[in-house]
């Protein structure tokens, strides 16, 4: 008998396969082909992207030079533009807003690494703060109300350049998503509760341990009751942190392992899955009213939405999560 | 300037990209390999399938033989199962339900045919006939509160099997997507117009224009103003009706022609993109306390959801559906 399981947050089912639950060999995960010739992310090719926003270099580099380590450009081929008024024109049913926000390229490494997992621990801290840094210098804009940090890593999850990079969208309104995680989840919780619902999960699932990936002092890896994705995985502050923005330094690193950590061990479980990540922090310049938790999902791609998952928003996912945590808590991992 | 549209339906917002926009040309699609070698759909293999749920067939043919021009069967790897309660259990945060449903596969026709559009006219109308009686024949069962009727076409949508088939699923849940459209699109505009969302949505289209793909008297397809994918088409019945299942044997032939029509156009001026279908109809056995009007979606997949679009549950479109629409519209079709 299949299972229908609630996510807390979002009140969204997702069905999942426990009879014919898929083990990580049952996945094919094609391996990626390296692509040859020149790189715009590389170092020395500053000049093939776009000015840049921000960088740590070393001092006396010049901007758009080489000796960088981390570096943010805008995107090429912005989804969203930086100018205009966030006005609302209706037309009978239909409503429009000139597409402002930002759409950022954060160049995770001046040499040609293609996966997260494979850079040391000193430049994920880096890449970290670089994404806390945008976080806090896009909200000065107070047309932004959501800043969405993501990844792709690979092909099938969207990835059109393969040098490691992760992506910044600010947007002039809450998305869905997280719209309804505070009204549906977080709301709902604080009203019948009085507590914050992630905390409330993250002292349900240690007691369990079950779903328990990887923990430190302040940070936990774990995949959620209801992964709409196999192999799905949350990473989430351990104390209650609305902001991801105001993550103390001394977060900083424990996030950094865990982090790549998960990923390298996904990775050895999987054969390198595609994946996307997106960080989800609390709205900026909207009062919320109710405490966020920031965390971070981790998706694999390795099985795709069909009519089903678009027609009900529902997920079906083949890999009852218990399973998933104990594939991923057991790989080995060897990085430098 | 990229435009932020509003969907009236689900509230969900869509970035169009404008300047860049996308025209057919713009995208490859991959030329599906035909699969070589025995089909369990084909006449004469239906012992390859579970035992038949119904079938439309020839006077004096048995069950799980030949004979047949539409045949609905189990699918054989059921997402879902018609044994057990819909009770749930709540541990803690985590609310659990047994996974009770139905998921059943319409084959389309007897022959080896891989495209919806290949089927005749009176074959479509069977397949809709197949639709509805299935839909009618669920209900009946009280735990269930929802019928999903849907359609993967191409590998690059999920499907796993290339002859023509549809699917069924039934929930004991209304499921999100139609749950978003009945609260914040149905239930909102009748309060501040007394109106149904959807009439007032394809009287506005029918005045514009410039988004519309084809009519009938009782039938009329579209691009909506906010398509979150390129090429995306709703199939509307005109005139007021909630439940698919009830539709008027004479708005049959106008549905099948239309369907046709327009997958037959897209194949025609995207060279067969894969795409999803997927009919939403009102909720079954449940008090919705709005009257719905039944819609089919083709969804086309051409661009892939990556960060953005799972971490804010907006879509990005490169296609306005204003070019989509005409490009459709303008599609040559000859079929017999």
């Amino acid at each position: 008998m299949p299972e229908l399981r609630q996510d807390p947050l979002s009140q969204r089912w997702v069905v999942i396969s426990t009879e014919r639950a898929k083990r990580p060999h049952d996945f094919k995960v094609k391996p990626v082909e390296k692509h040859e010739g020149e790189c715009a992310f590389c170092a020395g090719n500053e000049q093939q992207t776009p000015p840049e926003i921000w960088s740590y270099r070393k001092a006396g580099t010049y901007v758009n030079q080489p000796g960088w380590w981390v570096r943010t450009v805008p995107n090429k081929f912005p989804a969203l533009g930086i100018e205009g008024s966030t006005h609302e024109s209706v037309f009978g049913l239909n409503k429009v807003m000139n597409g402002v926000g930002a759409h950022e390229v954060i160049i995770e490494t001046p040499e040609h690494v293609v996966e997260f997992y494979k850079h040391n621990l000193e430049q994920v801290e880096e890449i970290i703060r670089m994404w806390r840094d945008r976080h806090l210098d896009l909200r000065k804009d107070h047309r932004l109300k959501y800043v969405l940090i993501f990844k792709n890593e690979g092909p099938e999850a969207g990835a059109s350049l393969e040098h490691a990079h992760s992506q910044l969208i600010a947007l002039p309104m809450v998305p869905k998503s997280v719209e309804d995680e505070v009204e549906l989840g977080f709301k709902n919780h604080v009203r019948t509760t009085g507590r914050c619902v992630i905390c409330d999960m993250i002292k349900q699932e240690v007691t369990d341990g079950a779903r328990i990936v990887l923990e430190t002092e302040r940070v936990i890896a774990l995949c959620p009751f209801a992964s709409r994705m196999p192999f799905e995985v949350w990473i989430i502050p351990r104390y209650h942190e609305p902001d991801f923005a105001l993550i103390p330094e001394e977060e900083v690193s424990e996030l950094a392992w865990i982090l790549r950590e998960t990923l390298c061990r996904l990775a050895n479980v999987m054969g390198n899955p595609p994946y996307n990540m997106l960080l989800h922090s609390t709205p900026v310049n909207v009062d919320l009213g109710v405490s966020y938790h920031w965390h971070i999902e981790i998706l694999p791609r390795l099985t795709k939405a069909a009519g089903f998952e678009l027609g009900t928003d529902y997920f079906i996912n083949p890999t009852p999560p218990e399973i998933a945590a104990e594939a991923i808590r057991s790989g080995a991992c060897q990085v430098h």
